[in-house]
């Protein structure tokens, strides 16, 4: 019923794309897109294409930037003694919502899985081996989720952090097994944080 | 916390704006375009630019399209004699799923509704008189929803229609198909009594 329709097809395709966006609800995206203004829809592409150029990795601690380094990293007033280890930056997010933790950030970028092929070297774990030779980090802060494969990194950099020589400590149990960190309340991520516990 | 990241906090912002997307799913949403590729991103906006710049309705039934006339208008193969009022292209794109229409359609966009202050000149209803007037219409087939305002905009309907001489026909009110009768409320199971047919 869309083929002499070509433009809105192609459009409700695309959004078919987005995670957790079925037909339906592309279908209903694009004719609420239709039936709003120009301007509207030029300013959701331009901030596409917007984000798209100017967002990149930090390259010290791989959270987003738009700067060669990112907000945390090229702050003074952190404690550059702690690292909090996260998956991905929705994380890392989390966890500065909760206002409990001071220090620095690295972000992984997924967790270790075995099963998916997905070994130490396709996360940021060297350049993080790179930050424990080349930082005076004291205290490594595991905040991996609390997931089969979250825990399992964990461990993975508990041993491979002490060997460093830093002290290493897991986020305290009170979030709950199975979740994924960024959806988690910041009160129950506050209590986490300050719960914390040496591994 | 995204204050230094201006191009994602305006993606973030714009994708809120979208219905049915709060700031969670928005900023999920940016998160998983961070990651897709250039190419993928530039898809979507182009995307939704074009289908800005092509689509508009039919001058005829104000259905979506791409040309002055809708694909069902400029289809002589369909039976002009008969017009299925609805509110929205999205309704006329259901009754074209059943494959159990072949006649002309009116797209009245919206319903009366009077507390809204939505009235007859708010709709396509001036129009649709005047295809009343100009065309041989024998039937129409009112196909507005069955809440409050596509119930009283149908009984409108009904009487400018018959008044203009045509037959008038209304969708008809029962129980759908593969449900459980316990669960159907109880206004549709009296409607679905009344409108009993003789097997």
């Amino acid at each position: 019923m869309l083929g002499s329709l070509p433009s809105f097809a192609r459009l409700v395709a695309e959004l078919s794309k987005l995670p957790g966006v079925g037909g339906k609800t592309a279908a209903r995206l694009a004719f609420h897109l239709l039936r709003t203004t120009d301007s509207d829809v030029e300013a959701l592409a331009d901030a596409l294409l917007d984000m798209k150029r100017k967002v990149r990795f930090c390259s010290r601690c791989f959270h987003i930037a738009e700067e060669e380094l990112c907000q945390i990293c090229s702050d003074p007033g952190r404690e550059s003694q702690r690292l909090c280890i996260v998956q991905e930056p929705q994380d890392l997010l989390a966890i500065e919502r909760s206002h409990a933790y001071r220090g620095l950030y690295h972000v992984l970028h997924g967790a270790l899985s075995p099963l998916d092929g997905i070994g130490p070297e396709d996360l940021k774990i060297p350049q993080l081996l790179q930050r424990l030779q080349d930082e005076q980090i004291e205290e490594v802060m595991l905040a991996t989720n609390f997931t089969v494969e979250g825990e399992a990194t964990a461990l993975y950099l508990a041993k491979l952090c002490k060997e460093q020589g830093a002290k290493v400590t897991r986020l305290a149990h009170g979030i709950p097994s199975g979740s994924d960190l960024e959806y988690i309340d910041a009160g129950t991520v506050q209590q986490a944080v300050s719960g914390r516990r040496e591994l």
